[in-house]
């Protein structure tokens, strides 16, 4: 089988998972990869604003999907989010059947199964019909483990300790 | 005490540690933060050449010290890498002094711990020194149990899965 594109899982309750992925995204495009950056379930006024500008500017092309969870905002019904979560799912099917990226980042997609808005199924169906050269990147706490069991590469990103628990909140330009 | 920089530390032996350092990088500096990102070991031939150029382009500062290690080069001697690595710590005592600096990184800096380059007191010591208002984030394997208490924040990156296991080299744009 010529495959030699990942699959790559970042997972677990420890800061790093999104930060990694807009990492491996700039060193993708750093070396003349084509690089998609989709985001889920974040809101672009509270978090990511900064970072997506950046990577738009250095060439990285970035879309977002079902900004708000239930979380930020209980008038929100998870149907309007599964809703807005399928729209993603076609985007990404679609970006699958034209094959023009390297590297494809599905940031914070993870949240789409912990909360219920998506099946691990639909995706795990999805990404089969990937091309095979194709890199792919899942990021977002409780990985499911059929997903995890797709993976090549899966990193646990595990708080050992956060500042956070010290009732911080999330600051701008560090923590979002 | 008025202090709001905290110190992050990301270790393990998972996928992750430079990558999330490089997003967090990209995030601070988007959000208008003035950053440094210093790395040790880190062979530019080998390693990170691509996302170095990309981190200056969008106006990081980035240093480079101890390139080789002696896993990569049998000829070094310890003395040597240590000679690199002091000039490494002289250069972080001047950005302390000098308080230009928002966000300040220091990637696999735990590995001259771990390969006995540095004594993890000489890095402690100096991180005391530090404006109280700066983050300060520590990448690498295996940090000090020292470094891990002094920490506001502890990601352990752990390898569930990893490619390498398999015999897949490092490729470019992605693992270096």
């Amino acid at each position: 089988m010529n495959k030699n594109g990942f699959i790559h899982v970042y997972t677990g309750n420890g800061k790093g998972k999104t930060t990694a992925a807009v990492g491996l995204a700039v060193r993708a495009k750093s070396h003349g990869l084509s690089v998609c950056f989709i985001s889920f379930h974040k809101n672009n006024k509270r978090w990511g604003s900064g970072e997506f500008k950046t990577l738009k500017k250095i060439g990285i092309d970035v879309f977002n999907f079902a900004h708000d969870t239930i979380i930020f905002n209980k008038n929100l019904k998870k149907e309007e989010i599964r809703k807005q979560c399928l729209k993603g799912m076609k985007k990404i099917e679609n970006i699958f059947y034209e094959n023009r990226y390297n590297l494809v980042i599905l940031d914070e997609i993870n949240i789409s199964f912990c909360e219920k808005y998506l099946c691990e199924n639909e995706l795990i169906y999805l990404i089969k019909t990937r091309p095979l050269e194709m890199e792919l990147v899942l990021t977002g706490r409780n990985a499911p483990e059929k997903i995890i069991d797709l993976a090549d590469l899966v990193t646990e990103m595990k708080e050992i300790k956060h500042y956070f628990s010290k009732g911080i909140a999330a600051r701008k330009g560090i923590d979002r």
